[in-house]
């Protein structure tokens, strides 16, 4: 039997996950490994780099591709737990969180001294101001989406779908027929801007690892990304089965 | 055997919509009723009124008594269709969909020239005004809570929740313990937020159907938004089960 569009959305969420994991796991074999030889290290982290930079936008593709002809699901996700649901913003993690763990990361390494490792810790000002100035660009282009967003939302209590729920006088198979119409109508501009989402995600990822972090930070950043990631959908899957929700519970 | 936090939830919602069924026929009949003695009609519509605004406030009581214990699900609920989930704004509606959905049906009723029957077209330029300048404050509410939930959100890539994901020392029960500490202060806010945004829908309510409307538009206005509400889950319902999600077919 063909999967249904549920099934290959949900499908394609776990193998994304998995893949995080084997990711991560690179990852830190990378960072634990032999630096001894900085040309060949480089190389080996930049190939790292890249890899997880493909996969994201491979992953951002195929995405979009299911949710072509079914939206919704990724502004709701019945996937994943609770807890990863009440995080999300158009369809994913806001492009500001992942400059917001840098911060976070880099804050906890000066406290504890491990500037001088030449790790996270061992930013510049430079990169600082780098970091900085792309934060302030990038809240910017998270307003103008989420603005859209409202807008999207408000048109569900618009012409014509409020009007067509007040139309007392249409068949109810009819109206259904209409409403259907004007629904699919906005989820293609629902689709538009999880595309935007996407881009800014992949964009904000993207000038941070390979165009202000040095190989080495980069893939500490990447790994304590993906360890926080996987760590939320753990801790969320826990606290939905204590309460009841195991729906997550198939991988 | 006692329930958990997720059936309460979802039978909430259920008994909810209920209730929305129920109320959405007294206001039709009422609508449709005789309203030659003008005095009686307008303690009759105004006792409808006064009900339909208390039971939201027993609703979102209730529902916010539940989330005390178990907030994330309000945020990405598993018990309504995707559709409905998708347009979720804080647990709930925008309050400015209220007035939005207000100025839709105004638009419909002047185009088609039922201003003269003295319903919702028959707005005066008084109430446009009242419901313009309600309409910019509560923007404005909203934004405010708006960014409150953008914070909360990043907070989770903040300490100490980030930090506890990327501390490879420590043992992994201990770590799930501390950041099951760590969600539980952050839930907390969460919940107090939702009681902020469920406080400017009572609120965004009220001063639309008491204070600028007159009994009859308000009751107009009230049906329509119930229309729209249940219309958006039966929709969601088909939508759904089209892409092979059958979860909210248990009513």
């Amino acid at each position: 039997m063909e999967e249904s569009s549920s099934e290959l959305q949900s499908r394609c969420y776990e193998e994304w996950m998995k893949l995080q994991e084997q990711e991560l796991s690179e990852l830190l074999e990378a960072i634990h490994g032999d630096h001894s030889n900085e040309e060949n290290s480089k190389t080996r982290l930049l190939n790292l780099i890249q890899n997880c930079l493909q996969h994201f936008r491979d992953y951002s593709k195929r995405r979009n591709e299911l949710a072509a002809s079914d939206v919704s699901p990724y502004f709701a996700p019945n996937w994943c737990s609770t807890l990863e649901g009440s995080m999300l913003w158009i369809g994913g993690c806001r492009p500001s969180m992942f400059i917001r763990l840098l911060y976070a990361k880099i804050g906890k390494e000066i406290e504890s001294g491990l500037e001088q490792q030449a790790k996270l810790g061992g930013v510049s000002a430079t990169q600082m101001c780098l970091i900085n100035s792309l934060q302030a660009e990038i809240i910017k282009e998270e307003d103008k989406l989420s603005a859209k967003l409202t807008s999207l939302q408000e048109d569900l209590a618009d012409q014509p779908i409020a009007l067509i729920a007040d139309d007392e006088n249409s068949h109810r198979e009819e109206n259904n027929r209409i409403a259907d119409e004007a629904l699919d109508n906005h989820a293609e501009s629902t689709v538009k801007l999880l595309e935007e989402a996407d881009e800014l995600r992949i964009r904000t990822l993207k000038e941070l690892i390979l165009g202000i972090l040095s190989p080495l930070q980069a893939v500490e950043f990447l790994a304590a990304s993906k360890k926080l990631r996987l760590c939320i959908r753990e801790w969320g899957r826990r606290r939905d089965n204590r309460h009841g929700r195991n729906m997550t519970d198939n991988s």
